[in-house]
């Protein structure tokens, strides 16, 4: 039934093939590709910096008292005028927002540096590891999937593929590093625009994470699509050995995101159990009260955890589905047949999302207006199903413009012919599994729905049966993503083999700058809080950024959720590109070098949380004893009269998160290169299967449990039913339990769950990268004994 | 390399084969086989009452003032006489241990009714689905094996198949109700033992441990050996059926032992959580103290739950294992061949193992005396190292005995030789492997080493930072017992393949008797500490026992990891017979089919853990309320003047976990059919090798998190070191945090960690024995579509 049953046995392509087989070409040219992509990344930018325009309108510092009160009174939306005059507020904002900031920007150039040192080694290593595969040679050698044809040598493939790495890695350093200088910009001015009304304060929230989305996508995208131009220099026709060495650019992204998200997790965790633990439980102050020492390292840490690593991370997963699907393709029939606009549906298929997504934020921030407090959840959701819904006609418009009605892909060893409707299946099931997580995530987390409230309820007999309670609804919260990503699997796997699930996980991602959006909203309201508790502002301000809070909590669950759907797609889909690459045509778990490494790889997602759990309580515990000694030794600090020293509780942050970060990196980068190097592709090929199949559930039910145990806290404090007020009010036991429980969660939920995503990703695209390598000289033991 | 390409090319077995390759037979003799396997478990029971005889000298009614005291001045073992003649507290302890065993016989009752009916629906289906293979029909049929040979009619096998099934369950109920009744006959005696010293307590616990731990080796060895012998008078040749049908009775054993882990865990989890929350976190009175309402509740549940539930679970896991490797040897070279020695190898090993434990108890108690409370942990770990290294001398000498040098092992499709010191090797590879995962659990969950001192330390900045570093805990410990079975899998595969892994897990599960002696010794402890609180016994008595309960929460946890490490293996095991008889030849992770059931066979293990630890906390908070109720409205119940309501507790813990024990047990009952039916076996053995890799993760870290929690409560209870002291005492912040995190323990090492070990063995049995259903009418869903 198909085309081929081998690539090899037709010379150059489709030239033998009779005419009647010759699928069709696009009706999309490859003028209007080349044009279309960049466009696309373009607008996107642009869009970004019209948003970023519009908060910047908002003003940090404080201007003249007339022009001002004239600003004020002509502003039709505002609903109430509280301090709105009040001068010193404005400044100590600002002087927040910027020693917040100072914080961030100094942990990650920290953090930058030693990751730098890293990523250098690394680079060497794949350079060495890839050249050596046919000892250095500069001579062309028969293309793997043609062998009639001359691919370019081993040698500049690896140089290529370290090119590439670098450039994923800074591309992810300046994504992230983006994200978190927009989110420092913002958080003050959502502080200043919540004394306008809510409804201020969260088009101003949204517009900066919408500026962080647009940036990042419509950034990936360029590069990317600049990097192919440029390689195809030098490649011309060898589209094989091209997009091999662009998967460098999935793994440095990975990379990057790696370090970024476990360091930026351990800082932002060990700093905010560490107040909490002194602060909430032992001294009875309020969240952020600027008496704790550690209120400035717990905010920062929200900048760069939450911001800077969510964006590195979702960065690296949309750069590796696009290089998986990009990879294999590259040996489909667009691949042989060297048929561009084709080869590059899913750049067409980000560049459609770019657009979507910009008319999906119109929806939030110009069409509709948000009043009251809970008309904030719904309005976030809404995004998520405009987008979706949108993009869904989008896929369908560009799979029949960019692609040939018939065409062939490469399934193990032999061609399978799909259309561009199968293939629209495809993208269009990823997108909408990606809805479902995000709707399941939503219903475990939001305090809104019984699960939550009845985490909460179980705090009326303690901390202990709140937690009991929590992991349950964190693991039961595992169920329906699973079953949505299993159809997603089975549905674009027999449709499209491993190009369906790589189109399927970038259909996922597709929405990313929408996701994104929403996803940033969160942190940046979260600061908005602290800077107005700090400044001293009314309570009525702080209601109304708690609610934004709250609302954050559950986008960040979603985007938490969507992140680990479109990880487990893609490290699928990169795990059949390096299947497909090291030549392996069958994983058997009967085989016991499969299985050995099928309950090896499901053990990792363990040792893993292991390591950066403890890690957290190690730092906090640093933390607790920092912030407790200052309280102690610090005259009338807790009065309000001293002032606490903010820098020393940074620097316990920035030094614990640098140097425990090392241990959990290092496994998760050393293992694919063990595995690999001392028993073969067949073992790592079941490590990465086993470390894909745990790692889902544990980071699911980790970011979800956290998750719930936060807004069980919120529900407890905001006591907007009847049910939550007997729970109340902050101070109960029952919140105290709630408050021991949102402690616990806070390592699972922004540590050691989100983590996971990329352990599962990074170990897949680094076996892709060094597949070659593997291929050649790897399984060292076996070959041994 | 191989004898035969394939089993089907030589009509009857070995006799067309050139003479030089008929494998020498075994030294033993098929006469002395059929006198050595009864003869050990003949000497195994005798050896069990021998035991209950010692045990029942500790006479329960006070005897005459005059008897008793020339008794006890005669006794040169006494270390003290404290309270020794007080007849209120013989008469005290004596009712209590009568309450107790009331309670825990009538929840066996209620249970075993409940679970009756379902069982004996559960052979219906059995024998409907098995008996459709082939319509019904009563002829004779070609075998799967040897396709000349005839085999007896599917409609018999079903038959069988339904007659073992229901053989295993009653074997299962009789073992676990067994032990029931010894460790309630030797709860009281053991506490009357503390008042002459710990020692003698430690031999009374132990002694009765060694009686439950011998009954049921010996027992299941001896059904099964009558079983095989009966069924064979039909069977007749045909030791394929009659070795398939055989495979019931560990889906009958497996199946009881589902019911009574998970409602002994929810009833036993419940009462403890329960009486904990109002009695030692609300009341401020101290465990186990008669005033609490929940307190025989909790005794109760011990030993239904540990002792029964238990019992019942390792009886499955041998009955699987000794099933999973029959069913393999029955088309090896023993089955074709119609060698009955090397046939019931595994019987035989079982048979060695019996004896090397007898050996092995009297190490404890006869050859050495424990003197101090010290000196007990290393008591019973030095039971782990004896019987280990015994029993590897006796698995050399029965591999040389009962093997032929040379037999040849079925292996998907061809046939592998291996050697006697090959098997050897797989036998012994999986003995070391349980001493191994032991001591890692001791290492990880004893208060004597750092880790669970870190737990302990942990709780100086309050519950959230214990639970965290007791997570990390858990997970930490998941490493070396999965390298140890990933290294025992290797191992015995390649030399074995299926039988390998097979007589693999038999190896570990040869030490059971003493295995579960040291297991049930724990919870016989825990109940004597409990009666010697209730019966106001002096606080040297209760600090006695506590030390015996501490050794005994960490055999407990060997325990359940010895449970944990041989699932693993036994669920591989009878995965491997699964894909041979319905006839699989690869399980290929790249085929969408396998894939899908993979990702969502990792996703059963945490549905089920939410189910269950919802079950815990939803009847621990009904147990909270009637316990509170009680408080409130008995009057002078706390101070002592009034009398609870024992019976309303032990009733909630009845009906909740009667009521609560339905859905996860469907989960896992219905799973195998649903998938099998629908999806077909493909996606069956892929939920299968699924559920195996992430369950054994799951439940070995929620084991020893909760085993870790609970031993760092009772490290700083005990004060022992500087640092304990510096924690404590009973009742300060540490100590309170501590409690906590003993009671989220509760659930994850007392309910869901250790059920996870059946539902990965359960649903590989069911599929095993269903397998020719699924093989002919399986995958509808695949069929339509």
């Amino acid at each position: 039934s198909s085309l081929f049953t081998s690539p090899h046995t037709s010379a150059r392509g489709f030239r033998n093939l009779p005419s009647a087989s010759i699928p069709a070409m696009a009706i999309l040219s490859e003028v209007a590709t080349e044009v279309l992509i960049p466009l696309a990344a373009v607008v996107g930018i642009a869009f970004a910096i019209a948003q970023w325009v519009i908060v910047s309108r908002v003003k940090l510092a404080p201007s003249l008292p007339g022009v001002r009160d004239k600003d004020v009174m002509g502003d039709s939306l505002i609903e109430e005028e509280e301090g709105l005059n009040d001068h010193n507020v404005v400044v100590k904002c600002a002087e927040i927002q910027n020693a917040i900031a100072e914080g961030a920007t100094s942990f990650l150039f920290t953090e930058y540096q030693y990751v730098g040192i890293f990523m250098s080694i690394f680079a060497v290593v794949i350079f060495l590891f890839l050249g050596s595969v046919e000892g250095f040679s500069t001579r062309s050698h028969p293309c793997t999937y043609s062998k009639d044809k001359e691919c370019k040598p081993a040698l500049f493939n690896a140089l290529f593929s370290t090119v590439s790495f670098l450039l994923g890695a800074v591309t992810s350093v300046v994504s992230g590093f983006l994200g978190m200088k927009i989110a420092t910009y913002a958080n003050a001015r959502t502080t200043l625009e919540a004394r306008k009304g809510v409804g201020k304060a969260f088009i101003t929230a949204f517009r900066s994470g919408a500026v962080m989305g647009f940036l990042l996508a419509s950034n990936g995208l360029l590069v990317l699509y600049i990097a192919i131009n440029l390689f195809k220099l030098y490649y011309g026709d060898d589209w094989e050995g091209l997009f091999e060495s662009i998967t460098g650019y999935g793994l440095g992204g990975s990379s990057m995101a790696l370090f970024g998200r476990v360091g930026g997790g351990i800082y932002t965790k060990a700093a905010d159990v560490g107040a909490d633990l002194v602060g909430k439980v032992e001294r009875n102050i309020p969240e952020d009260d600027p008496r704790n020492p550690a209120v400035i390292a717990d905010n920062v840490g929200d900048n760069v955890g939450d911001i800077a690593g969510m964006g590195s991370d979702l960065f690296g997963s949309y750069a590796e589905s696009s290089c998986a699907a990009l990879v294999v393709a590259s040996i489909s029939s667009f691949g042989v047949n060297h048929d561009f606009t084709g080869m590059c549906y899913p750049l067409l298929v980000s560049s459609v999302g770019i657009i979507v997504c910009l008319i999906t934020t119109l929806f939030a921030t110009d069409f509709f207006e948000i009043k009251a407090v809970q008309e904030i959840e719904p309005a976030l959701k809404k995004q998520l199903i405009i987008s979706t819904v949108l993009m869904t006609v989008g896929i369908a418009l560009i799979s029949w413009l960019a692609l040939p009605a018939k065409f062939t892909i490469f399934n193990f060893g032999e061609q399978k012919e799909v259309s561009n409707w199968g293939l629209f299946l495809c993208v269009a099931i990823g997108l909408w599994a990606g809805l479902i997580i995000g709707y399941v995530t939503e219903y475990y987390t939001s305090n809104a729905y019984s699960p939550v409230q009845d985490v909460a309820d179980a705090c009326r007999t303690g901390a202990a049966t709140n937690v009991i309670f929590g992991l349950a609804l964190g693991y039961k919260s595992v169920i329906i993503p699973i079953f949505a990503i299993a159809v997603g699997i089975y549905v674009s796997f027999t449709i499209a083999a491993m190009y369906g699930i790589a189109v399927a996980a970038l259909g996922m991602l597709s929405t990313i700058a929408t996701g994104l959006s929403i996803d940033a909203y969160g942190p940046i309201s979260d600061n908005a809080g602290g800077i107005a508790e700090m400044a001293g502002m009314s309570h009525r301000i702080r209601e109304r950024t708690d609610a934004l809070d709250a609302a954050g909590n559950t986008t960040a669950a979603i985007g938490k959720g969507f992140a680990i759907g479109s990880a487990a797609l893609v490290s699928l889909a990169l795990f059949g590109a390096f299947v497909s690459r090291a030549g392996v045509k069958v994983v058997d778990v009967l085989s016991p070098k499969v299985i050995i490494g099928l309950v090896v790889g499901a053990m990792l997602p363990y040792w893993f949380s292991a390591m950066t759990m403890k890690s957290v309580g190690s730092a906090a515990l640093e933390m607790v004893e920092e912030v407790r000694r200052q309280f102690n030794t610090i005259p009338g600090l807790m009065e309000g009269t001293g002032k606490p020293d903010y820098a020393n509780c940074v620097k316990i942050s920035t030094d614990a998160s640098i140097r425990q970060m090392v241990p959990p990196g290092a496994l998760v980068m050393l293992t694919p290169l063990v595995v690999g190097t001392f028993f073969g592709v067949h073992t790592l090929a079941g490590v990465l299967a086993g470390a894909l199949v745990s790692g889902v559930q544990v980071a699911i039910s980790a970011s979800n449990t956290g998750g719930a145990w936060d807004n069980a806290k919120k529900y407890i404090e905001a006591g907007a039913s009847e049910h939550a007020r007997m729970l109340g009010p902050k101070g109960s036991d029952c919140h105290k339990a709630a408050v021991i429980g949102d402690t616990i969660g806070d390592p699972l939920k922004d540590t050691s769950g989100p983590s996971l995503n990329i352990l599962i990703k990074l170990m897949a695209v680094e076996s892709l990268v060094f597949a070659p390598f593997f291929a050649t000289h790897g399984g060292i033991l076996f070959k041994l004994f």
